[in-house]
Formats: structure tokens, C-alpha cells, sequence
């Protein structure tokens, strides 16, 4: 199976479309290109026009909810890279990962809220969705999203 | 014009001169150039030795003044870019940008922050200002700066 | 004197060995090498299996204490070169050093936490130890770390 029918199939688990265009505002862009490699900006866990997993993760989020939205995160980048690349099949590697976890006080799963995004990416991308991870616990996200997430990927050469 | 003219007319506009030595401490460097590709340390909105926008966004800082400083802080990335290149107009794209605010609980803006990095960035750059962005909302910022920047970008073939 | 051999006397100084296995979860992996650019995971101050110092910055952890944490954090990220290169003289540049800091409401010495994983870096590869760096102070960090660091490098051609 393609990476492509693996990033549908993870869709239709999510219950969400990622096909349509990537809101994106001002003056940056969702992916700018290095030679092979492939840079893209902050996703947070949107879907269409709706933040759909807002607050603080630990007391208005649970865990389970946080990784949630770690994988739409990760999807709406996965999407990104298909736009460019035409196929998922041309990522060679996700090379690093960030992920901000919007933390309650004492809050210290921002891993286990990142292992949403890893799983995801893993699923989707088979070998080539191993990546190096940072994940961290930050006190506010635009749109009051729960999660954000950035990455940098490779492509196969073209 | 040229984007050193421009980065000259944005200096102007925000009123600082960014002409001087860019202080920085310890076992760390302005900035590190592997191949074409340049990455530069994270920068506070400091003029001379003072930081000019410190505190909270949100209650302590408006919107405005953090939008100030993201310009601040971009600016001093492309002084150090200038440095190293000659010319601002020897930069062929800026890859990423990392906008950290030191936020107030609640304040979710953090987008609109970055923003005035971005709106500079597009100024003096033209399209090689266009970059990917990731904007994070934190607890605390080094000497209490509102805001801290760090990018990558590239360099034009030397 | 070798920068492997710098390591062993860090590593000494410090009273802990880096020698085990580097222990990590889910589906991420501690490296990822692009031809020559090598992106190293989070690294959290973990020896073993004990995160030796966790809490927050400014009120349960003195910034001595949090300056020792970013080491311990540096010499986790330079056995993973290590790992990878064989030896670490084969360090040809580390290019980028994002250090996060769990921080108490007021604390600003964000920089001065780093100056530990920067000095460092300097003593075990000397030159090629010399980085760009960005330090922040987020809410909170996996395992309730005090500090959390990654890094990208760049290695001699091989």
C-alpha cells in the first residue's frame, strides 16, 4: 500500500478531510524548499476554519485528546509535504520533529502527547517516518491550540 | 532598491541603528554557515544593551509593542546575515522562523506577534523574505525580552 | 588530547558515564543523518534511567543546579554523535543549540542555564563546538526535566 492510501486511511480513522487548502496567514508559507530539503511551518490542529482540540492539556484537555491532536497536527504537515511532493511516496525522511504541547502546571506527558504524531507519522510513512523529536511544554499557542508541531523532511532526489 | 537599502529604511522607520557590534555571550556565535545554508542564534530585541520591549504580552505588553519587538528581533537576524553575506541581497531564501513570545495566560495572538517579524522579513527581502514559520507562546524569555527570533536561511551560490 | 578523550574527562568531572545504551521511547530514534547534517533528539538530563535533575528554574532548581542539568543534557547529545561518527573529532561543526529551560514565573536567566551546555560543547570539541543558540523558558518539560536540549551537526566528509 502507498503512503498516499496509508495518509487516507489515517484520515478516514480521524474522521476528518485534510484535501482541502491549507489556511495559511501573512507573509510566510506552509513549505519552503532547500534542495531536498523540505522545511515546513507550525501546524496547529486545525481542520478547515476550526482549532478542533483547544485548552490547556492536563486540565481542560486530557491526554488522550492532546494526541489527538498531535495527529491532525501531523496530518495537516503530512498534507503540506504531499502538495509539494506530489505523492507521499517522495518523502525519503522526516528528519526532526518539534512538538508544543499547550501544559497545564505539573503536566509532564508532552512525550507521551508527541507519540501521537511519531505513531502517525510511522503509519503513514513506514521507515521513512522515523525522525529525531523534541517535545516540550509551552504556556500558550496561537488560536489557544492545544498542540503545534513543525518539521523538517527530506525528499527523494528529483 | 536593494534590500540593504530597505533593511536601511526599516531601521529608519523603527528609529534604532543596527549598525553596531551585535553583543552576544559565552561559547556561542552570531552565527554558523555550513554549505550554503546559515543558521543564526536566537536574537531578543536588543538595541545597543537594551533590550527595548521586556515583560509579559498581554497584561505587561500590548500587541503593538510585541509586534515592535518581533521587528526588532528581525532585524537584528538580518544584521547578522548582512555581516556574514556582504549583502542582503546575497540571501536566496529564509527557511524558517521561530517566533517565541513571552505570554500571558490567555493571550493567544501569538500568530499576529510573529506577524511583524514576517511583515519585515517580506519588506527588506522581497520574496526571499518568504519563510516558513513556527510561533509558540512561552513562560519566560532571557533578560525578560517579549520576544525572541532565530531563523535559517540561505545563501545565494558564492 | 582527542575530543573522545575530552568527553571521558567531562564525563568524569561530572560523576556520571554516558556510556550505556541511550535509552528512548516510541517511534522516533535518537539520530537522523542527511548526508551530512545529523539532527539529534531532545535530550532531557537522564542518566540511565533517572532524570537527575527535574523541577522548575528559579524556585526548586538554583541555577548552578540548572547549568548542571544542560550539561548532562550536552554530553547525552555528543554520545549520540558519537554513536553515530565513531569518534566525536569527526564533529565537524554543531550548527544549531536550542536549549528549553522549565522556568519559574520572573526567572530570566535562561542564557546563563545554557552557558553550561555551551561551555560544554566548547571544551569537549573545541572549534568545531562553537554554535548558534536559542534559549527559551517553557512551562514545563517532559518528566519534569529542568532542561531539555537539541541540536543539529554537521559531519567531516566521509
Amino acid at each position: 500500500m502507498s503512503a498516499d492510501a496509508r495518509f487516507k486511511e489515517a484520515a478516514s480513522a480521524l474522521g476528518y478531510s485534510f484535501d482541502g487548502e491549507l489556511k495559511i496567514g501573512g507573509n510566510y508559507v506552509p513549505l519552503v524548499r532547500d534542495g531536498n530539503v523540505l522545511y515546513v511551518s507550525g501546524q496547529v490542529p486545525r481542520v478547515g476554519t476550526t482549532v478542533v482540540v483547544t485548552g490547556r492539556v492536563g486540565t481542560e484537555v486530557t491526554l488522550p485528546q492532546a494526541q489527538l491532536a498531535a495527529k491532525v497536527c501531523a496530518m495537516r504537515a503530512l498534507a503540506v509535504l504531499r502538495s509539494e511532493l506530489g505523492s507521499l511516496d517522495n518523502v525519503r525522511q522526516i528528519l526532526r520533529v518539534t512538538v508544543y504541547t499547550q501544559s497545564a502546571v505539573d503536566f509532564t506527558q508532552q512525550s507521551e502527547v508527541a507519540d501521537g504524531a511519531s505513531e502517525l507519522l510511522h503509519f503513514v510513512l513506514g521507515e521513512a517516518g522515523k525522525h529525531t523529536r523534541t517535545s516540550v511544554g509551552v504556556f500558550q499557542l496561537p488560536k489557544n491550540a492545544s498542540v503545534e508541531l513543525d518539521l523538517i523532511a527530506s525528499a527523494r532526489q528529483s
